[in-house]
């Protein structure tokens, strides 16, 4: 079937529905970013499957919007089908909310699978439309058209042992409750995966690059139960969950579980990560009361603790010696004339990280971009669509990998030969964005929206931007993109020590040039005086930062000598780790600048 | 009386009016920053004559909240007094409202003047008041007590010329009128004394420093009425109004001009300028329907038109002649052995003010703090309270012009002599804070929070911090502190072209040293890309920034190459207004540093 033949079906059944506009969002159950096969509708329907995008489908039109990262993408996917491309942030471009505004009537009717709905987004549209009298229903009219929809995942659910994870399950259940105390509630549904997986010590990898499992969690200040399918969760599992006061019900029975409390509740819900079936739960059982809030284990977890920090780093170190070891290797064959295509350099890459302990699987598909490649922020090369490597200009390369004691997250831009003059002075931008908030000071309190200038000025000197986040937290054998802190003009959470945080700013120009340079990065306490608590940014990343394309007089010394004290740094760290052939190359990577 | 003395008399009508606290802002019927003596009570009443501070007095304690500027000057000034300090944003010290709900029980009666408390205060109050039972009643308790209170200001209300406002008083109701209708309303009280000062081009001296005159404005779509004694307006500005369509009545009628409003009327109302007595009466006339809302003239007048920007850069250019002078005679009165106090300064500069063409007074009290005295950050020297100058050290001078075409407003410290090498770095650290935020280019959108960083994290990487904001906007011909914009972590209205701010970072050691540098900063296009809008800084204060305190190799080319330019284009600007003698001084005052 084509997108075309595809969205005529859906507008079958939203005539026998009843509907005049249906909403298809990027979510699951959980709300989460990436999606189990069985959750993929949108992709489906419309052909493109970035990692956020939401389809909307009138009776005669159809849009997809999605953010700066797939403009390129979305609309090479759904070219040829009837969808319209709305560009999200761009001037002129509607919302979703204003475009359904424009286009439907009073006494008309919007459907959407609540189950799969974050319930912000309904509620904030029910105030919207009531007052023109548009009306909101929840049904699935998916299931009935996506005959060969593919199940839910069922991948084994295994203990991470605590010398990883630092706290035990029960300790961590402990710290949810008291913070719900502190918001004046006494129950939650957990329903994010990462949450859950966090909370529980748990890990599986239902969605491939993550490690989290289809599951809800209902607490209350007695009780735990994980709604699961037990068959999936291994014996060690199922003991630890049980020692921890951790009950075992079937996932689907998680709307009974919230019909089924019978004592005046106070639960907390975080309207951004709940689904709005699952809200609606809530509200029609008489003895719940509902208070928004913030998810309680989301912020818990973004603070690492010293056992996940130390973990984490040994990760990252592991992750540096494989990312080395590949990048002497491509040296190697490119010297060698030997043909190296952007899948190649994955497929390389996997070789070497196995060679590394504890190695599970990467954290995300690996992003190796050639030249005008990399202007794309979210490229794949794909067996069918990839470029070989060429002895000039750049490849990105942006990868990470999942081990069992961290999550790491790396970008280099590799020089492989000659360079434009705009090529070097773009590097160097970046390398100088890079720079500006890894050396950031801040007090306690600043958040992205308070840092993110340091990086993005930089590039705005030159009237150039990179339409995305300047970074995103990462989790602990967990989500790639965790938050709730992120480096946004946007973001209003305040970074407290534990935290990481990507800092990966970047200039792509379609058709042309992509580069970005990323290192993950630890908040630390830098010192308390009588003026308060003042916080620095330690990387954790140890990898060379490429310096041959970087242009000398563009860089002032504090640049310098912030590059040359992790140039150090990182052949201090990784250096015991290698062979003595490796170690000579590293020296000379790693060797200072000197303007 | 004695403070001790005058709280008794307090209390006692409090007793009388059954009130158990009572609240003394600082602030007038318009809720004016700097106050016209009349309304001055809480000054009266504490002994603490800083412009910011609030007194709150119950049946058995009182206290004062005030902010970092002033800590150190009301703790002097409130010695020997009942007045408990309350140190703003310390840790630990409660808010007012949180002091009040500690010691009001239920049933209890807080009392404040409604007529010089801002509708906001009270609102906010109201709602977490009434739920604890406590109750609100607007009374003025302070008149019965105030025997040898002054009388409201007369001052003459005078026309300032089109050839310097660049727009007619009709143009600018015509503007209000039109952000009126965006917001829904038709009508509104204009409060703001500073805002009906541009509304009207009108200027007067009701308080020292200040351009303004005691008035309101109540405009309609139709009308336009100035409550003003009409004694003290000139002919020219009584001919001027009657031209632009505007009503003149007594300043006292204007809550019956409220009461007398006979349509259905949707009012404008900017709770934080508009005092609780004006609140109550819109809320009492039953045609009248409150839409909450910024006020319209105070977000347009922050935005200068190529007139008023124009005639601003004259008025600094000025500015920076006489200030170039001061500092010449300074430093011949010092060689030659002479005694200079701080107090001299203030005068020599008036001196040399009063030279230029259009000069009409300062635009604040001359801040001239020699060593130690410049850690208060609003430091006024006092003929019975004053340092002499010596040799050693630093001069802080923060001080400003009203001129006919522009109001100014300066910082520089000046190295008098030997210096130590903790004032010698930290005078680099501020120096390095002032050229981040001149340097930054930044997209549209962005506003103080997102900036402020740019300043701070110089100061904040040796644990320092400045208790106060980076900068201001500047009034033209106006109040030296003017919204909305303000580079503040906290202040998120975006920056637009035609704003001016000040660049302000400071460092402030109690018993030490104090060192501010300061330019006004004019925000201006940068460029326009397929990005977006750029904005940047360009300095419209012309003066040299002293150079001989300067660490060289704390800073870097790019912040030596922006100062080495600003050099230059204050030698370029001022040196055509300078005599031969003070172009060679000037030359050397601003010749480039060489790392």
């Amino acid at each position: 079937m084509t997108t075309n033949e595809k969205l005529s079906l859906l507008r079958e059944k939203m005539a026998e529905a009843g509907v005049q506009a249906y909403l298809v969002p990027s979510s699951d159950p959980h709300i989460s970013e990436y999606l189990p096969d069985h959750w993929r509708a949108r992709a489906w329907l419309s052909g493109f499957d970035g990692s956020a995008g939401t389809l909307v489908v009138t009776e005669t039109e159809s849009g997809l919007w999605t953010d700066g990262r797939y403009f390129i993408q979305a609309e090479r996917q759904m070219a040829g089908s009837e969808i319209v491309l709305y560009r999200m942030k761009e001037k002129g471009v509607p919302t979703i909310q204003e475009f359904l505004l424009s286009r439907l009537k009073k006494g008309q009717v919007l459907g959407i699978d609540g189950m799969v709905t974050a319930a912000e987004t309904v509620l904030d549209m029910e105030t919207a439309f009531s007052a023109q009298g548009i009306g909101i229903r929840s049904e699935d009219l998916i299931t009935p058209i996506w005959t060969d929809r593919p199940s839910i995942p069922q991948s084994p659910v295994d203990l991470l042992p605590e010398q990883y994870t630092g706290l035990s399950a029960a300790e961590k259940i402990a710290q949810v409750r008291s913070r719900l105390k502190e918001n004046g509630a006494d129950a939650m549904a957990v329903t994010r995966l990462d949450s859950i997986a966090w909370l529980l010590n748990l890990r599986a990898s239902d969605v491939v690059y993550n490690t989290s499992f289809v599951s809800y969690v209902l607490l209350t200040q007695e009780t735990a139960v994980l709604y699961v399918d037990s068959s999936r969760v291994s014996e060690e599992a199922l003991d630890y969950l049980k020692k921890n006061g951790v009950a075992v019900r079937p996932y689907g029975e998680i709307l009974d579980g919230i019909a089924a409390i019978d004592v005046p509740t106070v639960m907390l819900v975080s309207v951004e990560n709940v689904n709005y079936r699952l809200y609606l739960a809530m509200e029609e059982n008489p003895r719940v009361t509902i208070v928004k809030g913030e998810e309680p284990a989301f912020c818990l977890k973004a603070v690492k603790n010293p056992v996940e920090i130390a973990n984490t780093k040994n990760a990252h170190i592991k992750e540096g010696v494989a990312m080395a070891r590949l990048q002497m290797c491509l040296e190697e064959k490119l010297a060698a004339g030997e043909t190296v295509s952007e899948t190649d350099v994955g497929e390389l890459l996997v070789d070497f990280r196995k060679e590394q302990e504890g190695y599970m699987e990467d954290s995300f598909a690996v992003i190796a971009a050639y030249g005008a490649n990399a202007a794309m922020m979210h490229y794949h090369p794909t067996p069918e669509n990839h470029a070989v490597l060429q002895r000039k200009g750049f490849l990105l390369l942006d990868t990470g990998g999942q081990y069992v004691d961290g999550t790491t997250d790396t970008t280099r831009t590799y020089a492989l030969g000659e360079l434009t003059d705009e090529e070097r002075r773009y590097y160097t931008y970046v390398l100088k964005a890079n720079i500006g908030i890894a050396r950031t000071v801040f007090m306690e309190g600043c958040s992205g929206a308070n840092l993110d200038i340091m990086s993005r000025t930089q590039i705005w000197k030159y009237g150039l931007d990179y339409r995305c986040g300047t970074g995103h937290g990462v989790g602990f054998v967990g989500p790639i993109h965790e938050g709730p802190q992120s480096l946004r003009m946007t973001n209003h959470v305040p970074f407290q020590p534990g935290m990481t945080i990507t800092d990966e700013p970047g200039i792509y120009e379609e058709g042309l040039v992509g580069v970005r340079i990323e290192n993950e990065l630890l908040v630390v306490e830098h010192m308390e005086t009588k003026y308060g608590k003042f916080y620095a940014f330690q990387p954790i990343t140890y990898l060379p930062i490429d310096t041959t394309p970087v242009v000398l007089e563009l860089m002032n010394e504090e640049e310098i000598s912030w590059l040359n004290d992790y140039h150090q740094m990182v052949y201090d760290t990784l250096s015991p780790r290698m062979t003595e052939r490796e170690r000579i190359w590293l020296k000379e990577k790693t060797k200072p600048l000197e303007k």
